[in-house]
């Protein structure tokens, strides 16, 4: 029985992670049985969700398990296939990362569609990161042409992908990210306003910025964001709540001095997760691969090399190390 | 040119308003041209959201001026008219209330359905107090039969229609009101459960009474009652957004430590004030109507008599002396 190298929950942190919560360590895999493919990993994604699984509390998944392997999206090649579907050569998304191999019944490892694309996509515009922003824009928060969009952690991956999808629909786009570089990204992208957060209080910038309101919030950040754009929501503003990366390694819970305005303003807040959209991911590839096609949107990647640097890309998350998206490549 | 005793705002209230903020004073009366009347007001109504006008804040209506009279709604007899559409006698409803007499173009006096009800109804269950908790808890929040609905301040005006209403559809109601006689009173009108937050935090109270969770949360209070709605939601759970009492007169934001569950559990959060929908009155007036014939939804009335008892009995809403609705009988 062969093994593998793969990243265990080694203790659960509390508070912010740090590289001691973490282990590589040989995990067995099982043999191939027939319905079962190999993959050899070439890409990990890390992402800012993954520190919730880290606690032992109950959501939406289950919590990752300690001594248990870890698992996030990957982008692989089959190796070995004793299942008709995959055949070795073909690239598949899944996801059981973290690791350097995966070996797993074929109905968990997604073909990805003919596209011509580097293979990393799949873990950003054209995968979950892509369809976060996607359908939390134009689907939960219903944004549309003429809007004025106000999106957090805009220089992130959910976030950049969110800035150029409101620009190719003709919104207005105001995008907060952490220091100049980030910014001058933001405005490369198109973004008609980017706001340093650590140069002055959001609140402040985004209200000077665009003084008559915002219609859409697409919220990856919580706390101080979220009460900014409580404050500067227009008459019947819809709020796509995507994450709340402020709020996952503990502290105090967020002050909400705005929340009373969603009773006069008629503000709807609503979480989701992309898989609430499934059913409509053939638009999404549609839209999406047109936009890539045509360059209206285009992708940016931090890359990380080698699964040793695993844990350092995701703790880099929380620093706000990356512009657009955080990959691992193995 | 005759007068009527009304009260005017005399100051701003910082933080919980004191009858020293209110000043009884003659106020002239416009003499009667052609399209207007004049209604001897009969019942007076004092409402939470009255609160957030006397701050000098921009909202969904303009804040009250200091030395100006205060408005709110009221219940009268034509007694004079030169419109055509309204003749002495006619019982109307209108915004010209905390004063005796009011003069106006008859535009603003709405002549109230023949339903034979008594007159202070029509600030009740079969007024705004009645038609937000229908479409708060129906439209907004979209409940239906089967659904599990936690209601917070649901002794009082609104709350108390909720309940009624929740029951009438067949749904499973939690309701929260301070002391006993209060959750003895929600326990007669059907409350399947009544928690009273000054006994214990309502937190675990909640979690306690219904352990799989809240599908609807209809929310008076803001507060420690919004946070332990979001710790209770349910999968896809629907948060309508009527009032935040706790918030109204100043103090500390709420601090949510359970905010982040609408992500994992897809809440939804709306505000609403019950305008919005003034095209489905005739559906509010027929369903209302009739739960009120066959007695299943009663109305209760903390009345007090005499203009003079106005603010009191205003600022008996932020202290919970109310059950049901706060009335003042001129």
């Amino acid at each position: 029985m062969a093994g593998t190298r793969a990243w265990h929950l080694k203790s659960r942190p509390s508070g912010m992670p740090d590289p001691g919560n973490f282990e590589l360590k040989e995990l067995a895999l099982p043999s191939l049985e027939d319905g079962m493919v190999r993959v050899q990993n070439s890409w990990l994604s890390v992402d800012p969700y993954m520190r919730g699984r880290m606690n032992d509390v109950k959501s939406y998944v289950p919590p990752f398990e300690v001594g248990a392997p870890l698992q996030g999206g990957a982008v692989g090649k089959v190796v070995e296939s004793r299942a008709p579907e995959l055949q070795p050569g073909d690239t598949v998304f899944h996801m059981f990362g973290w690791r350097e191999q995966a070996v797993g019944r074929a109905e968990h490892f997604t073909k990805v569609p003919a596209m011509h694309v580097p293979d990393h996509q799949w873990l950003g515009n054209l995968g979950l990161t892509g369809a976060t922003a996607y359908f939390g824009l134009l689907r939960v928060a219903e944004a549309k042409q003429g809007d004025t969009v106000f999106v957090s952690a805009a220089a992130g991956a959910v976030g950049s992908a969110v800035v150029q999808i409101a620009k190719a629909k003709g919104m207005t786009v105001v995008g907060s990210a952490g220091g100049e570089e980030k910014c001058a990204w933001l405005r490369e992208l198109g973004a008609d306003f980017a706001l340093d957060y650590r140069a002055r209080p959001i609140i402040k910038q985004l209200t000077e910025a665009v003084p008559s309101g915002i219609d859409v919030y697409f919220d990856n950040v919580g706390g101080d964001h979220l009460d900014a754009a409580l404050a500067a929501a227009r008459q019947n503003a819809r709020f796509a709540i995507c994450g709340m990366i402020e709020g996952y390694n503990g502290g105090e819970p967020p002050a909400l001095r705005y929340l009373m305005r969603i009773i006069g303003a008629r503000i709807m807040l609503k979480g989701f997760i992309y898989t609430d959209y499934m059913s409509e991911m053939g638009d999404f590839y549609r839209d999406m691969g047109g936009w890539m096609a045509s360059g209206a949107v285009k992708a940016r990647e931090t890359v990380q090399d080698g699964i040793e640097s695993v844990p350092e890309a995701f703790l880099g998350l929380f620093r706000g190390d990356n512009i657009g998206k955080m990959l691992v490549r193995l």
